[in-house]
């Protein structure tokens, strides 16, 4: 059995990845850090765990970490990985954080877009992007993978087809991503309080997403030296789970749907999470976050617009899986030359 | 007393066009139809009416509406009012028409969105485009209006000043517009089961929604002679009333937030149902639906996004209030001449 | 004009009571105190009312309170009151106070259900149990009101018919109530953020819970020398605004649902505020707070049960409304001898 | 592997029984009919289950179902299974039955709680109720299982352990249950239309619910000799799964929580989907729906009101899970002698 810890496990993705790796048959939670819940009962704070583990929380401490861990899930806050992942590079365990801090490879990117200095850029490289239907090659022999961002996974997925083949203008895309509260964390504030965040369609960050650093860093690297610019915006909705993105680039030259279809098909045979939906009946027609709420599929589909030479991509996750815990697992499978769904092999549940 | 009647008096439209218009000073509600529920009490269907009215719904019957109104809201579907205006329009009753039979010029448009050809072209002349923001002196001398969209109304309002002064580049306008249920009206369906529609993010109309129609016929007209096209796109999330409309344009020349908050504010000058926002501090900085909920304004806010030179214009209205039969009264007060706030001076209910 | 202030306006009584005292035509509102938002504007806290009113709040000063007021509604939290009001008292100034630390008549209910000795009980006499439906003409003559809580007018009002009649076994009431978030105020906590408040069905008060005391105090005063016991508990269900009672009583002798109906129907003759809702038709032949959101109705209805001989008593209302802000201004109205529906002929909003 | 039809598999039972059963390890899902969906793709109706499998949808058929399967899972409406069980009998399969028609053993409680005499009296002996925390034994060797409805199995489960040790005067229990939309089906009308059914508190079956007569059925075997007697009533509340009982029992002599604590541990000890929840902290210390959605367990907590010496007894289900599809699983496992645990070792979904 390989030995897991989570360093932050009372958030929400940190409950997300327990709920996955307690079930998870090639591995042991051996360790789950807090600093608000140390020495509680994780079922305390994660009600879904009550009865199936008797895990306390414990004071984080590196050098329990390292010794009790062969892979350590960093579910910290941004900023935090990339003051401590040193003393855990040195160690030999093996990392997948979950943070923003080793997600950009340029180093100049942390303060245009997260206001600050990365504090050690020199391991920008050392950590692949943890996308498998982008870097799964890379992803099985690293040693460090940084999950992506909820919303870059999802809009990026959406539009990656188009990107390799360089079939839209991708230096004005465009992109709506609409998020539920889970998104947000699991520290209270007036903006999170039910009776102010329930029924709204509020315009958290119409400009300077920090997600869309990612979505340019991978869209450009599809699309080997052409100029990439992502104008996205990002609203919450009255759910707790799931992402909708809404992506919409014009083409450089006509397609019909069977052509972008095929655009779609082939570059995402084979993917065990990936599903393309654009179905000509029911009712789930297209992506919709209720389809996948609890499972680690990313529903990618897409419309052609012939009236503007349009193409609206659209991909649906769950952002604490195939968003944030389910996609962390999905790399871990990917590290351990196991079959990739193991843990993850759980369709939605649905309705709910 | 103005002796007002409503066809189609029992969907949601009808419903609110009711609420309003039984407290409104100077109008006295004569007539409303309903082929479904002819006979019934108005609160049997309308359930906040009980205690409010003991009005019953009449069989439709043209004769007796133009017998006994002044003035008639067609809250019909969209189909109705085209056939049967031409004998209203003979009769001197003013009408304000709720459906989309009218709301466009140019006659070729119908078969391009809506699929049919317009059975009486000659009279879509007649009817005033009913946005008071845009049109107040041609509504106030009309005899005929044909009331927005609800997503037109605003999309175009939160565009038309940018419109008006050119700044943008209108032939690559990207909307999306996030809507709560109410707006797909009261007829049971899959779709709108409560099983299926609670939680959803769900993209039901990507590509081809015909009030893109509407959208751009009011901004050609702002921007005379320029080419517009706009790219929109369409959600369904889950709340019951609300529109939230998200437009993405980019800007010809760089500009200040300070120069584009001065266009918005000369254009919205003394409008009594504008509200900008765009606020440095609490949780409703920017338009956000749940701040309008029952009353008629139109939130108006904007970002400005230094890195695609794009200003992201946001508009929030309540789809039934604005939307529908909120501009339906507001449009009924400038016609008769009273203070446009008549019986809609009602501040939205907060929090719901 | 009547000058009204309000102390504690920053929650969400105070911006109930704010938006329907700004529109209220025969008071102004002279004053608006909140500790936490002293100096911001009213609508940076109240999004509903921007562009309704530029008031601010001010610091709380009850010198400046008696001198700027005629009248003064309490919003405070439990135990701000108490100690301030005798300051008042001296003042002159009329007093609705909407926190509990008047309703109760027997001191020794304060340490029973409070948990602490109330500092000024020879005032409790001087206040009058704000139920227009039970004591209008106390109200009518009063100097102090002291408004009831939430849960206990919705369960007081569907059992007092009964009580007054003396038609069930009093000593064994059960009530369920079921009430949306708002009600728990406008502080974040854990309990309250929107991802773990959203979708519960959660018991929060199985027991104990301290509106029992008044709803027992009334029943008891209703049917005189009858020994009461009210077995009650609270839930917190996935709405923003409403209280749904469920209270069950057991009937000393067989009736007929015509004989109950009779009963509520001469109990509330008249009443402006209470609609009688047991329909055979249609989807809301029952109480459901669905149909009063936004508006001071208390909707009563019950059905009858022969396997047990039990009634269900039933009411819905607005907690906001008819469980604060709404009864408060209706208690207003009452006291200053005119209509009683001044400003609250408000019907609710639907759908919503 | 075991062959497994599904009678009425388009239904939410019946999606929930095939997101189950298609990761079953012993079991292979060999039919699945539906008379609406006959011919189309499961996932067209299932979203969830696109991806999962290419089954599609056969026409009821009994000959097939007969040959092609081992067990039968009936998920039709009530009614259906009393017809054709008796040629299921005659064949030999083993039969789970979802609906109501074999769960009462009393041929009379038919005409009675349903309304229609029961077509085949002679088979309901034949059928073990299937709640394994009361009939194990039974069910393990049974040919025949009816699954209890969803509301019944709530409430019977948490008043069980009172029920078996008479501590409560079980002819005076009174129910209130919450429910969310699932539980309608998935049939749309006005009721469940999404703006009519969300954000609803809807007393929907105050007297009279169906559910009353399998409870005291079960009630009064525990409590061999005692009269019992159960005033249920059933609100529908603004989620889609979830069910919360609450059912208020008055002692016999007064008990401590300690007593009370010991009385349900002993009766639930080593049950596999029984949790007791009754904690000091955090913010599910009561069950909660919320915490069981997708999962089996069944959470039971209880309240000591002293006022009243009244135990409120609390139960949580996820209404398709323990309600209807896991309880059926569970059954399953325990007819075919495996780990009652297999295929619904699944931990709820939270947040969600």
């Amino acid at each position: 059995m390989v030995r897991v810890g989570i360093v932050g496990a009372s958030g929400y993705t940190g409950g997300e990845l327990l709920r996955l790796l307690l079930r998870h048959p090639e591995v042991e939670v051996a360790h789950a850090t807090s600093r608000e819940y140390a020495g509680e009962y994780v079922f305390r704070v994660h009600p879904n765990l009550r009865g199936i583990t008797n895990l306390k929380f414990e004071k984080p401490n590196l050098d329990e970490t390292i010794k009790r861990c062969d892979i350590v899930f960093m579910a910290t806050p941004h900023g935090v990985s990339s003051r401590i992942v040193p003393r855990l590079v040195e160690s030999g365990v093996k990392i997948i954080d979950l943070s923003a801090d080793f997600r950009l490879k340029n180093p100049e990117d942390y303060p245009a877009w997260y206001g600050w200095n990365h504090p050690n850029p020199q391991l920008l490289d050392k950590f692949v992007y943890g996308v498998p239907e982008l870097h799964r090659e890379e992803i099985r022999k690293a040693q460090f993978v940084a999950c992506p961002g909820c919303m870059a996974v999802a809009a990026t997925l959406a539009l990656a087809p188009l990107a390799k083949k360089r079939l839209v203008k991708l230096d004005g895309i465009v992109i709506d991503v609409m998020m539920g509260s889970s998104g947000a964390g699991a520290k209270p504030s007036r903006s999170t309080h039910h009776a102010e965040r329930y029924g709204v369609i509020r315009p958290y960050k119409p400009a300077g997403h920090r997600h869309t650093a990612e979505i340019e860093q991978e869209l450009r690297a599809l699309a080997e030296g052409e100029e990439v610019k992502v104008a996205m915006s990002a609203h919450a909705v009255n759910i707790v789970r799931g992402i909708l993105a809404v992506a919409h680039a014009f083409l450089k030259e006509k397609l019909t749907l069977a052509e972008i279809w095929k655009v779609y098909r082939e570059f995402y045979q084979g993917e065990p999470f990936i599903r393309l939906v654009k179905d000509r009946k029911g009712i789930y027609k297209l992506p919709d976050p209720k389809a996948v709420v609890g499972s680690n599929f990313c529903d990618i589909g897409f419309e052609l617009d012939e009236h503007t030479n349009r193409i609206v991509a659209l991909s649906a996750i769950d952002n604490l899986m195939k968003g944030a815990a389910g996609i962390a697992v999905q790399n871990l499978n990917i590290m351990l030359g196991i079959d990739e769904r193991t843990g993850l092999d759980i369709p939605a549940l649905y309705p709910v």
